[in-house]
């Protein structure tokens, strides 16, 4: 383990964030709400000193494996959510440290899980920064670290990798520094598109920009007790279109931009991710078109739902806790899959799932022709077999880190419904879950340890389970050899 | 497809179901209920004819590659079950068809999920048949073929490797005609001793001999409605140390008949199977121990259904649905682990789990010393690439099976919990679940389509999930071609 240049990072980490802090501090100005904005004020100043220090001379020893990069970014989202629940305890707003600790990496995880009760009794820099937190999350703060420092030539791809979501990298553009230029100028491009949106239908600044934040980093978080069940159908329309726009892979709009039209429509990722979605519409339009009154409004409420869940974001148009068990247990399931490798939302993948009923389909076929040789494909190019290897592994330990915390959780006696869609709504970083978890309750209820397994749940969730593992690995931590074998 | 041999297989696999069925016949006999016995000769009469047309003439052809051992497997099973259920409806023990075929699946697949509300109002020869069905399906109908009938080679390693349970067949003996023998021989003497020790304890001896037809098979039917929970703590002890033998991989007696006691007792998934017997009671037992009144008491009941649910038997000494979450969530837990591979439990199988354990510590290891070539071991040997693939491949359709199952059953619905552990339930070949199908409910109350799907998944569970699914294959039905490449 190279310490030095581990530490450099964490150092920027750190001073981003303290920049960024800026912003909720500026809130509270423009809202006359100093005595809660000076919280912010404080953070950053102690995050910028330490930051600094860290980064006032630059590592000789730049030597960056993937471990590093692993290692790196488990760190940083551990530091981020660690530093950035400070101000909501220190201003009041959330006065227990665990509590903040869990909200915020419910925000930078993009989960959309709460524990508060009572939304609207914060602060508007707090609700602003809570928001604003999905959105740094929905990216990635090492990949906005990339676009603007210059570092060696390995350490970015070793980022990029233990952050970007997915079974691959896909490296869109050549240079990975402007692949990440690339990906924020998308990001912050599609936010402001419907920040005018939704201010065109009659949404106050101050919400559309939560808003949108909580739909760009598919988190959940909005400013309202009731989620967005009680806006427009305008409004519920345009969150419903951008979420789902921010579940497509990035790269489909690569080729957009770069006039590949053509490859962009046969994205096969895409069109499977509006298969599911048209496909779970249709058959809960069946289940739901005699319990939900007006087929327009029934429609909106599918679409709506569908959108939040299987991009993760967990916004909700409607109590679907009350819906009958065919949509409940469709909405489980696509709770699972998730959103398009790529993109801003968790779960699963579609990319993976797609891989894992692929190996099953080559398997069942190599079974009738042993003698074939069949490879399986993604996006028309064969799948290397390091990737059909991690896309099993990834799904084993899945599987593993979902029993130990439903083992965890019961512990507290709650039922056990409660216990699975609370682990599936942290873990694919969704937001709410059904009975206890529902989307009108909140996560406040459970004990301080379980909130603690939740909480890594969602890190483990968003960075793709293994970087939060690796934490736990002894050898890890070994110092650097001299020899350069490791 | 070699059709021909496929059928001559089937005909013997029903003249061995009229045979067996004479054991019922010669029950109704002893008990004076020749009205309700009759049933069973005509079966008996219709089986062994078609049986004798189909096996009159042996196929020239004798190519068996393991598609058609798939097939066969597959087919066999179904009729069985089939064939197995027509008793129930004609004598009225069971009026409706498809009830009976579910009871039937529930049997050979010895699952032990009933769909019967009064199982003590059934005549001693169905309840005998009822509990037969488990103790022929536990070791398989075409083990007992192949012990039995002179077949060309490659029929009997393709037919064993589709109807064995577990990651790989162990060959035991060289010969697998001998493995055959071998394996019925430990499996009667084991039942015989059980039925000694039942009897030895008052039990009468029919009831014994049910008894022991469900441990053996780790069925579960037994004659009684309330299962075990009335029997006398020596019985409780008997059954539970029982069903934990029938639990183990038979390969571990093999390996202690012929006096290699020391690598018997270094079998590392028998060894697992106990460590997480053990771990599970402590666990169980610090959460009962407030809640059962009497130590000795809490220490039979956490055994027992400890025993019962790893080993996929399902009798209950007590019902288990009123235990708290942690011990609840555990027992769930269990049921998918399930017994050792060669054995006659099921679930996904210790030695599936300790290979998906590996794979998952291999990954991390290769991922921190790229360079390193660590291949995963299974009782001291290296896992060939093949089962390792196997494995992560069953893993994918065993989930895949379990979700569409449960999105089928939702249609009903029944809450996700009594959806979820009937799937869990039935696809592990367990028996009980929670909720409305827990320790002292039944699958009654089903509608025929889910009684289908829940009847598929016992098979499905039973044959390790491919040689069911592969009827669904059309290239499966194609006939064989001239050339030998199929």
């Amino acid at each position: 383990m190279n310490y030095r240049v581990v530490t450099y990072i964490l150092g920027w980490v750190l001073n981003i964030e303290a920049g960024l802090m800026l912003l909720p501090f500026i809130v509270s100005l423009i809202y006359g709400e100093l005595d809660k904005g000076m919280a912010f004020i404080w953070v950053i100043l102690g995050s910028a000193l330490v930051g600094t220090l860290l980064v006032v001379k630059k590592p000789k020893d730049t030597t960056f494996y993937l471990k590093e990069g692993f290692v790196t970014v488990a760190l940083s989202w551990l530091m981020m959510s660690m530093v950035g629940a400070v101000p909501f305890v220190i201003n009041g707003d959330i006065p227990r440290y665990v509590d903040a600790f869990f909200e915020t990496v419910s925000g930078f995880t993009t989960t959309g899980a709460s524990i508060l009760s009572d939304i609207e009794a914060l602060a508007h820099c707090s609700l602003f920064w809570r928001s604003f937190t999905h959105w740094i999350g929905g990216m990635g703060v090492l990949v906005f670290l990339l676009a603007i420092i210059p570092m060696a030539g390995g350490t970015h791809m070793n980022l990029m990798k233990a952050e970007s979501p997915g079974p691959s990298v896909g490296k869109i553009v050549p240079k990975v520094k402007n692949n990440a230029i690339f990906l924020y100028g998308i990001y912050i491009v599609l936010t402001l598109i419907m920040v005018i949106l939704l201010v065109a239908g009659g949404m106050s600044l101050f919400e559309s920009l939560c808003t949108a934040f909580g739909t760009a980093g598919t988190g959940g978080f909005g400013i309202r007790n009731d989620s967005l069940m009680s806006a427009s159908p305008y409004i519920q329309w345009v969150v419903t279109i951008f979420m789902m726009l921010f579940g497509i892979n990035f790269g489909v709009y690569f080729l957009i931009i770069t006039g590949k039209l053509k490859a962009a429509l046969k994205h096969e990722e895409a069109r499977t991710y509006f298969a599911i979605i048209i496909g779970a519409a249709v058959i809960m339009f069946i289940d739901l078109k005699d319990i939900i009154e007006g087929t327009a409004d029934a429609i909106r409420h599918i679409f709506f739902q569908i959108g939040s869940i299987i991009t993760t974001t967990g916004f909700s148009s409607v109590d679907f806790d009350m819906w009958p068990e065919t949509s409940k247990t469709i909405l489980v399931l696509l709770m699972f899959i998730g959103a398009c490798a790529g993109s801003t939302g968790g779960g699963i993948k579609v990319a993976r799932i797609l891989i894992l009923i692929k190996t099953f389909i080559k398997e069942i076929v190599s079974f009738l022709h042993p003698r074939s040789v069949k490879k399986v494909k993604a996006e028309g190019k064969v799948v290397e077999h390091e990737t059909l290897r991690a896309t099993n592994v990834y799904f084993v330990t899945f599987m593993l880190l979902f029993v130990v915390s439903i083992l965890l959780l019961s512990f507290e006696g709650k039922d056990m419904v409660t216990n699975f869609t609370a682990v599936a709504a942290t873990i694919n970083n969704i937001g709410p879950g059904l009975n206890m978890v529902g989307p009108t309750q909140n996560f406040g209820f459970f004990s301080d340890f379980s909130k603690i397994v939740l909480s890594f749940d969602m890190l483990a969730g968003r960075l793709e389970l293994f970087p939060l593992l690796l934490l736990f690995c002894p050898s890890v931590w070994k110092p650097k050899k001299k020899s350069k074998t490791a």
